[in-house]
């Protein structure tokens, strides 16, 4: 028995997935799900919904070997040819499952509904295939072995997808084929420093020759990645776990976490821990603090309010900043930040943040350029404000600005008082 | 000369694509601009950086007659493998550009940076292939014909991608092949209805022999798309239009738009020409509408706050939400929403909007599940508040209230006064 991961090709159905209608998101999905079973997918491919395209992309996978997990093409229209282009790839008739087409039958009388015309052919599959019954939609799906690989054909709504490879699909492949040297994998995230700086802190860590390591940056979110065969979850560990661990001590509070979380998830969590409430003042982020922070469930919890003062006359009312310091020094400056952090501290908060900043396209100046925020904090009686350089366009000033924030809020939990600054990552003020 | 289109082939270069740690979003954007050429887009790939992978890939598709476009893999490392891939699928061999490479060099030196070991290679292509600049990276790019076709060889990452396509590749693939037989698309942008009532509604001309028609679904946002080659605009648009302009007629106000436009977008530019400004109390979506308003260069000029009152605490304080009504009906009530409607009243906004709901996995209940929302609005003198039933989890509740608060927005700018409902997509209440 060889520690080789097997080979896997991912085939996507779909015209508007090939003719750049919608993005081929389930092929990436699929492939960390088939390497954690031990598939390493080799190639992805998406095809027309022309069934001698589909026969050929899946017949040339087979021939080279390769498990073909198809997606897409299993519904009930005329364009959906997966079925028929599975059988003739194979090289087998197509059959109809009639108990599988009573049961779904059964599902259209008991939903009070009529049983459309040539909704039969979604209950078909190649002669010998094994059923996987769906339960989030009306077309069944199938695995096929052939010689030692095989076929596994899965619908191409990512939620549907999704759905039965939980429930039925990867169980269907783990008896059929088992688990072989499946890949584990282990993540930090960080954030804070750029690429280039983190890269070179923990170089001799990714370049272990015991681990596959990989840095992957999201924008300024970096994920350092090792992965390793292993015949299990803890053999791998005895591998991933020491590399892991150092880095995490070298990176210190630049890691947000491990494995797949955002850095508001962090943030909040890590204020639950510390039982700190938050109030926000926001006005170059528009909301997307507070957005960010009420998407992860338990939010409220930690978030009081959030006053989106997005106008001047706003700022006055809501958070009393006084209209000579907007006349004077301008709603982007230390000043203004500052009144409207003190216009937060009626609400007990223990924790209060304000952001104001030139977002773009327009409003930027010589001496305040697109990209000027001022991000204020306070804890208790303490407070503190920075002035940051935030690269990028209106969205990309609105997204960076809203993870200084969120990071601000995180360490000032973490460390139960302010940080020294919200990220290194934005360069400081010239 | 035939009106056929021709086909081409998209090749994604990268191990961290194919095992699914970064989604392929170049492939459907390449697709796009290509059909803009007349290129249909017949397949795409994506494979690991093994250079006989890649190899494999583009020769097979030169083979088969496509235009084969390849993204990835040019850059300055080891792993970096497809120039020698080209250059063996062609047949040809690799030569340095000595012009190229002294530029590149001179880039270096002006910015006061040592030229990079090993760095040549980015400026080394096929025999005969055209050299490609690239102004975004140190990579340059190439074309090369083959046969009745060619290759196209471009950087992976995608603003770079965009850039190159954008300032070289895109005219240099017009030089050496012309614009034949392009594919002109004509889209009309729909929220409202639920796909199956909006498909009946416009069937026949979806169906329409004259052009390629689609209906794309993203949530409950939905594209009508029509298709037609031809031999230029002129001539696509007398088929497209018709079908449009009908469209538009049958669907009237559940159409937001033409194009690559996005409902938070035409809802500023209603705002704007109808001269309103907005005042937002959130609940449930913690921020989201103004986070989406405020995403639309000049919404500054209609959003004046939005109060994200999201502890019941910060509901009483900032817009004198009753306690009593918070401890009788609760903060999801239609009492509750409208007196957050009412604490919008100081702001003197002509247009109002408050919302509170229940977005999970939390804080449901048998009268009120998970995905209750209460949605109330004002203008000028008169008020309204909806019940809706929002399906979906916390994220889903929360993206789907707020585009139903946008959509009231729009519609009442729209038609100067309130709608009916904010949008029939969400079933009314029981």
């Amino acid at each position: 028995m060889t520690q080789t991961p097997r080979q896997a090709c991912i085939v996507a159905v779909g015209s508007e997935v090939v003719q750049g209608y919608v993005v081929n998101t389930n092929a990436a999905w699929l492939a960390q799900e088939l390497a954690g079973l031990g598939w390493d997918v080799v190639r992805h491919e998406a095809v027309t919904d022309r069934e001698a395209d589909i026969t050929h992309a899946v017949k040339a996978a087979l021939e080279a070997g390769l498990l073909v997990v198809v997606c897409g093409g299993i519904g009930p229209t005329v364009d959906d040819r997966t079925r028929q282009a599975a059988a003739a790839a194979l090289g087998l008739p197509l059959r109809l499952d009639h108990d599988d087409l009573a049961r779904l039958q059964e599902r259209y009388s008991a939903a009070g509904r009529r049983f459309p015309e040539g909704s039969e052919i979604q209950c078909m599959r190649p002669e010998g295939a094994r059923l996987v019954p769906n339960a989030f939609g009306t077309a069944s799906c199938f695995l096929a072995r052939h010689a030692n690989s095989g076929l596994c054909v899965l619908p191409g709504v990512p939620r549907e997808l999704k759905g039965i490879w939980a429930e039925e699909m990867r169980a269907a492949l783990v008896e059929e084929f088992g688990v072989q040297a499946p890949l584990f994998a282990r993540e930090l995230k960080c954030f804070g420093l750029p690429e280039s700086d983190l890269n070179n802190r923990v170089r001799h860590l990714l370049e272990d020759p015991r681990a596959e390591g990989a840095i992957l940056v999201d924008d300024a979110v970096i994920r350092l990645r090792w992965r390793a065969a292993a015949q299990d979850q803890a053999a791998a560990d005895q591998v991933l776990e020491p590399l892991v661990a150092e880095a995490a001590q070298l990176l210190g509070d630049l890691v947000i976490g491990t494995g797949d979380v955002t850095l508001e998830q962090v943030t909040v969590q890590a204020l639950r821990e510390r039982g700190l409430r938050v109030a926000l003042a926001e006005s170059c982020t528009g909301g997307m603090v507070a957005h960010l922070l009420t998407n992860v469930p338990g939010s409220s919890d930690v978030l009081l309010e959030s006053c989106v003062v997005y106008a001047n006359e706003a700022k006055q009312r809501r958070l009393g900043v006084k209209p000579e310091t907007l006349a004077g020094q301008g709603a982007v400056s230390e000043a203004a930040v500052l009144e409207m952090l003190q216009g937060l501290n009626a609400t007990g908060a223990q924790l209060r943040l304000a952001v104001s900043g030139i977002a773009g396209p327009g409003g930027g100046t010589p001496e305040k350029p697109v990209g000027t925020v001022w991000l204020a904090a306070g804890m208790g009686d303490t407070a503190r404000a920075w002035r940051l350089r935030v690269p990028g366009d209106r969205e990309l000033v609105k997204w960076r600005s809203a993870r200084a924030a969120l990071n601000t809020l995180r360490l000032a939990a973490l460390h139960n008082r302010l940080p020294e600054h919200p990220a290194q990552w934005f360069t400081p003020p010239v």
